[in-house]
């Protein structure tokens, strides 16, 4: 096996690598729903994992960042062109509690502006960090799923002072232009609202688009990512928030250790070793996603012609609508014709006849999913 | 190597495994602080942890718990006879984790009693709670480490009505006896109040005492614990929160997930290897360091003859009254002569002349450590 050859996981293989999405299925059913990839792990995560088990690397992480800031730092010069100080990282957990410790800690008080769909744990996080939340619909009869600036000015009018963006965006599958994110940058300004930027699957960007890192529009943001969605390592518990703001990390720094301290070694470990000596895999996986990408096209043509979908940019996740076939849960009506996709009302609240799926498999079992999903919503 | 013996760790392989003991020191200094040990895991750890890395489980955690409740249940029937159902664990990330859940979910409103000394981050989140601590003193004076149950009482008439138990006490080392806990038990039947027991150290009991799990004193507590401290796993991030109450499992399990979602993958499965298989391991762990218990005694009689110690009756962790010499901060002392202990304020805010001093490692290193903590302390 080559190094940057992404390895498949047969049925087997995967229930044991992916407890979340093969676990919580029942058995036969093809799982395209959490967003994980049945993919083996990049062989650099790998085999620094098994030099920590192997070195019995089971202590407590240091109060450093084993290489975490640094790494990133490389990674986003080769990538994007952005420059950032490898202190500019503080380590946390994942990126929900990046953004927890970024609204409670950080940003503005007040509303918070949430564009819909979103990731559904961006609600409940924003409801525990007792911040209201306004939402700004995507409207989904829009070819093109762009941000309604009219919408999100009027939020700001309203109060809102702190503003979450998903970039790209998950579920929509959006790489925001830099032309977009300037637009929104001058309407924050002129409000004084600060952008808390979950750049999760920055790394996931396809063929065709360009990835604007939002520090490089805005530099008083905040980012919030991992190397935990491009490599497939969720469940190690590593995650990043960056703020170019010397006092800010100094406050964060200071923190009482229960506020942020779910972050573990092995999982410092891999993102390090990820960002630092996983282009060539990354390049092979972003490849293998452009390939999904055409087969998921091609399934929908044969089994599911009236869904919509607009161009799938970033991320493995496709965003469909499938209204035309008056079904208000596909998702449920999949889990009955064994698929499991995820409910497009757990990303937007309300909205009926959506669905997420997840294409990070092989082009077999893509298919197998629409098939499926097509047999559920004709049947 | 036999599956049940302790392979110490050379300086070169602890400065890998320990991340944070070993390297937060300077070079040379001899680290006897953090409530780590200086050896390899258990071989039934290192097992799984090497067949989960060639697996590429890095996924997400399944919903359920991967064992985890079911070992703990075998674990305390087995060393304690205590019978827990595999399904009264909820798992969390770590303890602290788990008590934060415990306060805020389960336990009365109102002032918190925490016996002094205590391990620093209770203090930490009982104020992140938004609760009021009520601190029960040690008298430093007293020939035993026992429980002020007339302060206690005092707390409680005042209107405490969670009470944060420690047992086995870190730092004290003592281990509670049933007639102790029974003691407690009657107060806070007699007044309402909910006791939240930390038990973390429960399988580090030495020779000559007798482990009580105050489950088996009081069915309604809420247990805290995991095996990462006995099994030397603090950074895979597994704990576990155990209720009896069916209805606040149930309440804990529907919680949102980012208020209970920082454990790992790793982390369950090598708490359930430890829990089941672990035995033979911990057998030898625990008569090492009832060895090291008298290495201790050796070299305090040799280097710190003024120091005053109550038996160690659990736990590697000493509790030392170096008051004789006159020395405020002990272990910023010792860290001018290359020794790093944990000073004794941290645990006991306002008290001098204390420090705690790890004894989980070679005889030689903590011959070393006190050595240099009398020079420091003579000098």
């Amino acid at each position: 096996m080559a190094r940057d050859e992404i390895k498949d996981l047969a049925d087997e293989e995967a229930r044991s690598a992916l407890r979340l999405k093969w676990g919580e299925v029942p058995a036969g059913t093809v799982p395209a729903w959490v967003a994980e990839m049945d993919y083996a792990p990049a062989p650099v995560v790998t085999e620094v994992l098994r030099e920590a088990v192997e070195a019995g690397t089971t202590g407590y992480p240091p109060f450093g960042d084993l290489g975490v800031g640094a790494a990133f730092s490389g990674f986003a010069r080769r990538h994007w062109g952005l420059e950032v100080a490898p202190e500019a990282t503080v380590v946390t957990g994942d990126v929900v509690a990046a953004i927890r410790l970024a609204l409670d800690t950080l940003c503005p008080p007040g509303p918070v502006v949430v564009p819909l769909p979103c990731y559904p744990p961006f609600r409940v996080v924003v409801d525990l960090c007792g911040r209201p939340l306004v939402p700004v619909e995507t409207d989904p009869d829009d070819d093109e799923a762009v941000l309604d600036l009219t919408a999100v000015e009027q939020a700001f009018r309203a109060g809102a002072r702190t503003f979450l963006l998903c970039s790209p965006h998950n579920p929509l599958g959006r790489v925001w232009t830099r032309g977009e994110l300037e637009a929104l940058r001058d309407l924050t300004r002129q409000y004084g609202v600060r952008v808390l930027a979950d750049e999760i699957h920055g790394p996931l960007v396809l063929p065709g688009s360009t990835f604007t890192p939002y520090l490089s529009v805005d530099p008083t943001a905040i980012l919030v990512t991992s190397a935990s969605k491009a490599f497939n390592t969720p469940g190690l518990h590593c995650a990043q928030l960056v703020t170019l703001d010397a006092g800010e990390r100094e406050r964060l720094r200071a923190l009482p250790m229960p506020l942020n301290h779910a972050f573990t070694t092995f999982g410092m470990l891999a993102t390090t070793a990820a960002f630092t000596d996983g282009d060539g895999w990354l390049a092979a996986l972003v490849e293998r996603l452009d390939g999904q990408r055409r087969h998921l096209a091609d399934a929908l043509d044969d089994h599911l012609p009236k869904a919509r979908m607009r161009p799938l940019e970033a991320t493995y996740l496709a965003w469909l609508d499938l209204r035309e076939y008056g079904v208000d849960d596909p998702a449920a009506a999949g889990l009955r014709h064994g698929v499991r996709v995820a409910p497009g009302s757990d990303y937007h609240p309300g909205l009926a006849g959506h669905a997420r799926i997840n294409i990070a498999t092989t082009p077999e079992r893509t298919r197998l999913a629409v098939q499926r999903l097509g047999a559920a919503l004709e049947g």
